[in-house]
Order: C-alpha cells, then structure tokens, then sequence
C-alpha cells in the first residue's frame, strides 16, 4: 500500500511497490488520455529550494498530465526561508495549502526531516549529493520498458563513478535483480568506492579503465558527466576525458540491441552524432522519468 | 454588493460584508467539493514585488481549488518593473489578461494606487509594513469558527505590539465587535501605541509585561514575533525574548477552551512543544486563510 | 498548413497564414466560451531567459484561457542553464514534456537553433533586439480590427527608429499590403536605418523630424520611446525627448479616426492625459496581443 508514503530514498519500497508503481506507468503511456483528469482538484507543492529545471518541469509537466495543479518555487530566494523558518514549520504549512510535496533542497537530510513533520506525502527530488531517487525510479523504467526484463544484463557505468550519486543509487537499486553484471569503467581516480563494491557479490562486477575494452560484452550503457572540478589538474583532465567521450567510432563493436543511457544534461560526454544512433534512448528516458513520476503521484495519493 | 470591489485595507469591507465572506468560506469547508468548478477559466493575477511564499501559496492555492488558473511573479527582478513602468500601466496591462490580482510591494499604497486605475479587482496582500487585510479576515475566520463567535471575548495580544501591523489590524477589527477585552502583553519597549489605544473605550483593554499574571483570563492568545532587529541592543533583546517564549509550562493556568494563534511564521517565540496541544490552531489558521481567500475571490469576482 | 510549424521572424508565415491566424483571433474574441477547454491537456513551456512579464503573462494568460497548461521559468537564473548544457539539449529534452514552447532569450538565433532541433513548434519571443514576431502580429490585428483592413493607410511611426526592432519589423510586415504610406517621424540621430527604407518602393514614404508637421494626415500613429541611453549627451536627450511626448495638444489637428499604437511598456512619450482619448488604443492593443497568440498556439498545435 503506497498511498500516504513518503519517497525519501531510492529503497524505500519494496520490489513489489516498485513493480506496482512501474506498470501503472506503462499503462499511462498505452492510454494517457484515460488518466487526463485523475488530479482533478489535487495540489502539487514544488519546493525546489536550488533551481533544477530538468526535474522541476518532469514533476510538473507530471502532474499537469494528471489534470491536478502547481503551486511553488523555482529557488530559495524567493521563498520565505530568508525569514528564518524552520522546513519542519514550513512544510506543516504548506500541507495546509496542498495534497504532495516535491522537495528539492541544497542539505542533505531536508526532505526527510520534512517527511517526519507531516502525513502529506513528500517526495525528494534531490538533496545535496545525496538521494535523487526519482532519477533511480527513471532509471528502472528505461530499462524495464526497452529490455523487457529487469533482471540478466550487463551493464556498464561509465565516468565519474566516485562522486556520481545517480550512479552509486542505480547500482543499489539494480543488484536487487537477478542475475546483473555491473562493468565500472572510469579512470583510476574516479573508480566506484568500496562500500558500494562491498555490497556485491564478488564475480557479479568488473573494473576497467577502457571502455573499448568492454564495449562489446554491454547489454547496457550508462555514461554519466566528467566534471572538470573533480580533477586536481587541467592535464588530468584533458588526458582523461576524451577517453570517456563516446562517440560512433568507439560503439563500432557493440551489440545490436545495447541501450545507450544518461541522466542528463550532457555536456560533452556523448558526442551529438550519436543522437541518431536508435541505441541512443537518453532523450526516450527523460519522458519516461515523467511517466514515472505520474504513477508515483497518482499512487502516495492513493488515487485510482 | 462585493462583486468588483478591492481589498486594500482590512476595514474596506462593512461587518454585513465580512459575515457574507465568513459564511461562504464556512460553506466551502464543508462542501468543497462543490466548488471545484466555479472559477473554470477565470485567471487570477498574482503579483508579489516581494518574495512571500506563504501568503502567495495561499493565494495561488485558494484559485486553484477553485478550478481557476494563475499568472504571476514571486520577485520584482523577473518582472519588468525594471523598465520603468508605472503601477498604473503594469496594472492596466495586466487587467488585459485576468480577471482579478493580488499584489504584495514593498511600497505603502502601491495596491492602493493600482486599484485606482482599473476595473478588475485588486486584492492588498501587503504593501509595506502597512496593511494585510487577508491576515486580519483570516484571523476573524479562525476565531469565528473555533469560538463560535466574533463577541465577547477577553483576547491577549502579546508579543511586539509597537511594529507588528498584523495585531494593528486586527485590534481595530475586533473593536466593531460587542464586548471584547484587549490585554495587551509586551515588554516596555514594544507596547501597544497610543493612537491604538486612543480608539479603544477607556475601560476595554488592560496593559501588562507579564504573560503569566493575565494567562488564566484569555479565551485567546495571539502571539507575535519579537524581532531582533527592534532592539538596540543585544542584552535587552535576550533578557526581554525568553519572557515572550510561549512553553507548556506558561499555559499550566490557562483556559480549557483557549486558542492559541499565531500569524506564523514563527521563528521561537511558540516552543514546538506547544504544537501538541489541542489548543494550538495556528496551522489550523493557515488552513482557514486559504479558505476565507477562495471566499473573497469569489465575492470580488462575483461567482455564485 | 501551419500544424507543427514553429514562428521565428514574422516573415514565417504568407499572407494567406497571417489571414487564418487573424480570423481565427476574432472569432476567439467573439466567442470566447467556445475556446475554454480546446487546449485541455496540452501543456506550454514558457522558456523566459530573461525577465518579460508582459509578453510572458499574455501567452500564458493565451494558454490558460485555452484550458491549457505552463510549465516554465522567467529567468534564467532559476533554470539548469548553468550547468552547460546546449539549447539543442534543453529544448529536446523539454520536448519530452511538453507540446508547444515560447522562447525568450538574450542571444540572438536561440530561437532559430531551438527550432532545429525539435518537433515541438518554437514560438520566438523575443531574440536580444532580433526579432519579436508575435509584437507584429499583434500590431497587424489591432489595425485590422480597428480600421477593418491592413491594406490603404497612411501610418506615422515615431521617436527611436533607428534601433526600435519593433518598428523595423512591422514596416516589413506592413509593406506585404497595399497602398500603404509610411510617414518615419524622428530626431536626425534616430532615423530608420537605410537598409529597411531601400526595401521600400521610393514613393511609398517620407521622413520628417517634426510630428507636428504629419499629424493631421496619419491613420494610424505608431509611438516608440526614446530610450536615454542611445545619446551621447544628457542634452542632447533633454533637447530632443519632449518634442516626441504625445500630448492631447499636439493631437489638435489629428484625425478623427486615427488610432495611436504603442508596444509598451510606455515610460514618458505618451502623456497620460492621452489614455482617456478613445482614439489611443494602445491598452486595446495589448489584449488583442493575448487573442492573437491564443489563435497561434491553437494553429501550430492543430487544435480545431
């Protein structure tokens, strides 16, 4: 029963709500008019205390889709915290106004402290570096929709894999299927950190630094950003990253069927060229993230 | 006849007047969903030239709930007052495209002056440190639905009384109604002012520093925030401020049948322990502010 | 056929295009009901990169009186803008969630490569001092409601011709009719450049410094403001600023069926005086602005 629940970290359902929640979203993409006017009457609080355009307008282009409305804010300062409230005061406030809350918020810990405060169901969108488990939910869907299956695949993470949350999340929430092989391919000083190895079952990963390497075995391709800030020097940087640029050349030798992901926004790290590559389905994840998120608003507000 | 009126100050509207908003905000809280519908395709102009997400979601949610839809800005910086255009042509432009607005600024009079230069109802949610006529009818909201009554009350106003126009306002409210004692709970520096006092009859308030000696005798404690800020200096700022600090504690001798409001938002001067009690509506009082709002929207646009 | 089609420079779309569009814009305003709910479902990316709250409030105020709905930013500060990502990027992934965008936006050609990179109709809004198509259909139905054709005027435009990208846009636009007289009214400094009067045929205009000279034989007179910043010198400004200020005075000998237009926002250059006169139009203007982008998005989306 997911009415009423909060969604604070990607593990917070069980597989079976997982499951429940996805198939709701694959039904709303057969027949999308029929869920046009399921929100009628029901409030969206969209509490995005730093701006994230991509997600805010996914959460809310979701609700609009369900026919229910919006109100909130697009950052901080226009919003009343410069007045000294606490989020435990002004979420208790806010569920005066609205039915659920979306909350993306710079510290760590706020939405859960939010989720203590009030039986409106919160929704985290992203604290700190921490969670983002909506982009986790996005992440499951992709993969169930267009492999079929969540369980038997190989799947590659590639790029910065020491500070990438949406990664260490999708790893977490990946290796509660059967039969997943993770292949983590990165450069030395951004490889996957132990306490998310730890958690795996020996023979059930791989580490390399050469994406050519194992671009052949890949049922799955997740690439992520290089961010220049990560690195101590310019020259690291530079040697590194091309490296890591995926490119029609480099997919040269990988499966027919491979699926190509990213959470987005790209910088540079996928060449454009292989936006007309049909493996590319980064843009197709991005609509799916929004039909995820339908069926997690229509299920925390228990509607039918 | 409310149908086309602004709200610019608390007392624009007769006691007929306010009882025809608080019986319909009544009928809304039991019937809600009957108005799901009333204000399909009315829009609703929502012009905050500073940020305040409290009294803008209130807004914004009141015409939601009422099927009707919201254009607006949450800061001047994304508007174009930085052209240099009038209050009166901003106002007359937006008239081309709603139907009613509400609008918060920094400067005294500026709802005033746009409701001179139009037709569409203009709505006060603040100019200044001067007027905020919805707080005050949503304060004879809550104390009509929760006391049964707007007469005969002995009601304690403690807190900042020199600055705070919230407890201005709603004094002079209160003194249209039969029978209602003020005490008027402050430290020394932040009493009440005399041109307050002047238009209350001689023998209806009573003035005192401390909150226990008077605590017994209140059917209602609105409590206000002591600023900082008001204080020249920091010791008679922490010496006064614990004296204003509402505990369980300080309500031992109170009431059964007290409410305890707050216009919220509240930094200290309520310990969240108090929250527990059944007599603490403040967040009820947020809920009955969307309420009188969707009530007001709909007598100044003259929906039945 | 103008489904899915997007409108950068108002020379997007023919005559016959223009037509359509317009007609359609009157029957809106005659039968404004029939429209309520023709956009239910349909959802707006309101794209603001800088800050417009007039043209922003007229297309969403256009979107919600269709039954539509907004998702959107107003300036680019609160949007992922800062994290690098391309406009190609943005607007494919933002396609994912909506089905029609307005752009605005400081660089020149953001619109133009949006729009190559979507299916999604790009509506330009306004490209730095580029190209601002919906202003001119605005302009082009004011004058065909209100003087009941777009062919056979004699129309003064006057103060900042030089740099007014309106003006520009709407002497190309205006000179697609027939016998149309163009009288350019502005101080020696701000004359229209001669790359737009060389596109005229020779007869078809005349230059003046002085309003006072044309008035009595303008249909239609078009105000721009002179903006400080294009002098050089304070006096230079002072000296020539008052002699474009529209006053009931200089109006004496005009026309009786003249119409006065202006874009705004307005600062100075139209006395207030002048707004009770029914010949200015420009608050009319406005609102046909709203009607005319209610029948755009109604086109380019193929709604019926």
């Amino acid at each position: 029963m997911l009415k009423g629940r909060h969604l604070i970290e990607p593990r917070d359902f069980s597989l079976e709500e997982l499951d429940e929640i996805f198939a709701l979203a694959e039904d709303i993409i057969k027949n999308e008019k029929d869920y046009l006017d399921k929100c009628r009457g029901k409030l969206l609080a969209s509490l995005f205390y730093e701006p994230s355009t991509r997600t805010r307008f996914s959460f809310e282009s979701a609700m609009y889709r369900l026919g229910g409305q919006v109100v909130g804010f697009s950052e901080a300062a226009s919003s009343s915290v410069s007045k000294g409230e606490s989020v435990a005061d002004t979420i208790k406030t806010i569920a005066c106004y609205s039915d659920i809350a979306v909350m993306r918020h710079p510290k760590e810990g706020a939405p859960l402290l939010a989720s203590q405060n009030t039986d409106m169901p919160i929704i985290n969108a992203g604290d700190g570096g921490h969670q983002h488990p909506t982009q986790t939910l996005t992440d499951l869907l992709t993969i169930r929709i267009l492999k079929k299956d969540l369980s038997n695949h190989t799947i590659g993470l590639c790029g910065d894999l020491k500070f990438g949350r949406t990664v260490h999340s999708l790893v977490k929430a990946m290796k509660r299927y059967l039969n997943i092989n993770f292949v983590f391919i990165s450069p030395e000083e951004l490889q996957i950190p132990d306490y998310i190895k730890d958690d795996l079952q020996e023979n059930s990963y791989y580490e390399t630094e050469s994406l050519d390497e194992v671009i052949d075995k890949l049922d799955i391709l997740y690439m992520t950003r290089v961010q220049k800030e990560r690195f101590f020097n310019e020259e690291d940087y530079v040697r590194l990253k091309d490296s890591y640029i995926l490119t029609n050349e480099k997919l040269k030798n990988s499966k027919e069927d491979l699926i190509i992901m990213h959470p987005l926004p790209r910088v540079n790290e996928i060449a454009v060229e292989v936006d007309r590559d049909k493996r590319a389905v980064y843009f197709d994840q991005a609509k799916f993230g929004m039909y995820v998120r339908m069926a997690l608003i229509l299920k925390l507000l228990g509607v039918e």
